[in-house]
């Protein structure tokens, strides 16, 4: 028998491309401690509503365990897009602009194989949702970095755009408002602008909505695939993960032009096939059932957002109210190394866990996220703590 | 305003690529007529085991909906790495040599995705699960068709494979048994030849072992990454779909060597980050519960199995007797001009939904594929009505 094992293997160049991470270093130093808060989760800390476990174990009581049609089950895709018309202001063709997800994540992901090939490039917001990178480089697509800025509100600055845009071969842009990590809610007026841009520009906006229902101080979200005439240039991509806190189902969905949908629909044979059918299920009830619970967590959100955001001031960090979404994202205090330092001291010094601004691209620099999907006394004491060291 | 209307938009060629599917144009055709008995099948048409449901319903009142860590919970993966030792004999580290996927689909992506950048390679059985080719096309890595015989039992010929390897850009190998859609189970020899090549050659083998329990006339499915010296040259890739007739909860799982699961869990932060939690704890259920039901559909299917097969070779359709999955693969008959046209004739004649042999690859043509995932009754009357057409 041959010898079999000192064979060269080589894993491929698109994973080395990855983004590492040196929030994992920090997690991990924080799990060997004790008493650490952690204002790190990206997930909310809400249990599902109860009206919608209730409906997940009725349907796995009547067998509903078997393959949906790849694009998603029919009644779900009419829940959706009702939703869709009611609240976005998108008006779809549920069977065949409306496509079912493993998560918006997954919805992310075959937005850009249908629309940007290996060589191409799309353009991600910095600081923006690490995720955004990692799955250009999986697909061995160019992410192109436009930089947001404090003084724009973290909002799109066309200027920083055009700097970095290489006309040719950019498909697609990809937008997030609510935005991870800056809650920067985007404005009607800045949509238009985008919109206009995306035009001229034959790129296909990418909206990551996820964060759609977390709003506050009386801001709206406004879909930009709702704007006049967007309908045939923007793919929308929403989540139940964040809204319902239901991230342990993986579910989310896209709508968008039908050649595109379609395109997404095929390419999903070739990454998980049907999304988990209870989860589908599940989803219609969360559409369709009572909303309090929604609301409840918004206003919970609110109230936790209110506290730290007046604890960061008082204490001297410097950070933009956010209008949305669950986190803040100050800049750290002055004379600060750069933010992972800054990171690793405070857990050192207070055990309070943050996530380093680079996380988030390089214009993360000088910037932590906290978020405040954890309980109210915790950010008290987490606020408590750090001013303490700051002081 | 601008016109935002008539702005060219072009679909990435990578989903351009992808195989297209006279199977959904037989499949309309069949929808659109009553009593239309189909053996088209890829999933198990029995319901997933009690005991399986009730612990998901019970882990839903518990409140596991949030996340879990991307390669999946410890738990989940502490079960799955005693299943392997103790049915496949892979001995792996349940932390960092076991990734828990949204079903066998993800982990066969994920692998490619670690193995196989864009302009390399990977051979892939033909006839084999289509799949494979789209995934592929959809990470823009070349697939090469390796050439399955009937005369060959339908299992690798090396000198087939040795035809189409383009050396230095071919990084891995598909291999797929109980295959689909032939049913073969290969032979320890042969796992050894390909092995041995698999070693001259470089190649990593991502053995697809989501038909495992599906194994008859005494026959043993041997897992690749089980032979002597192989353990750092598999990925090894299985399903809860099949085997517990689980497909709606979306979860399989994948071994290997650890930078390559390494790899392929930083992978999975740019495709779905993690596997449906409830799915993950019904799946230690299914492990460790009573493996009862599972027999009993093993001893189902293989009675369906002898049945057809004894009634299409009284029919006069030659087929190999397959040892293993749920699928026969039978040649179309003498004076059939090809695949495609014999299906839709029977579908038009008898009402009996075949899936042509093309829709597996170019050398599936000259057979049909017949699945009996579906009820004895049904089979019967199936292939009664066949009989008649083809006297």
């Amino acid at each position: 028998m041959k010898e079999r094992s000192g064979v060269r293997r080589v894993i491929a160049e698109r994973e080395e491309e990855l983004p590492t991470s040196e929030f994992v270093k920090i997690v991990k130093i924080a799990e060997e401690r004790h008493d650490v808060i952690s204002l790190g989760p990206g997930e909310p800390d809400f249990d599902t509503p109860k009206n919608i476990i209730k409906v997940a174990k009725k349907k796995l009581d009547q067998g509903f365990t078997h393959y949906t049609p790849i694009g998603g089950r029919s009644d779900t895709k009419k829940a959706i897009a009702k939703k869709l018309k009611k609240e976005n202001k998108i008006d779809v063709n549920p069977e065949s602009q409306v496509i079912v997800t493993v998560g918006a994540k997954e919805a992310i992901l075959l937005s850009l194989m249908s629309l940007v090939d290996p060589g191409e490039a799309v353009l991600i917001p910095d600081p923006g949702y690490l995720p955004y990178r990692s799955m250009a480089d999986t697909i061995t697509v160019e992410p192109l970095s436009v930089r947001l800025k404090m003084e724009d509100g973290f909002e799109y600055d066309i200027d920083e755009v055009k700097k970095v845009i290489e006309p040719k071969r950019t498909k697609a842009m990809i937008l997030n408002s609510p935005s991870n990590p800056t809650g920067t809610v985007f404005t009607k007026k800045k949509l238009e602008e985008i919109a206009d841009f995306a035009i001229d520009n034959s790129l296909v906006v990418i909206s990551d909505e996820a964060y759609e229902k977390f709003v506050y101080d009386g801001s709206k979200h406004i879909s930009i695939g709702s704007l006049n005439g967007m309908h045939n240039h923007v793919v929308s991509i929403f989540s139940f993960s964040k809204s319902y806190a239901m991230p342990g189902f993986r579910i989310g969905y896209a709508c968008g032009p039908r050649d595109i949908i379609q395109a997404m629909t095929r390419l999903k044979m070739g990454t998980t096939l049907s999304t988990p059918t209870i989860s589908q299920l599940a989803a219609i009830e969360a559409l369709k059932g009572p909303q309090e619970s929604v609301k409840r967590m918004v206003k919970e959100y609110d109230r936790r957002r209110r506290f730290m955001w007046r604890s960061l001031n008082e204490m001297g960090m410097e950070c933009l109210k956010p209008k949305g979404a669950f986190y803040m994202f100050p800049k750290i205090p002055r004379g600060r190394h750069n933010s992972t330092t800054f990171a690793h001291s405070l857990l050192h010094k207070t055990k309070v866990l943050v996530v380093p601004g680079t996380e988030f691209g390089k214009y993360g620099e000088g910037f932590v996220r906290m978020s405040y999907a954890t309980s109210y006394q915790k950010i008290v004491k987490a606020m408590g703590r750090i001013e303490k060291v700051l002081k």
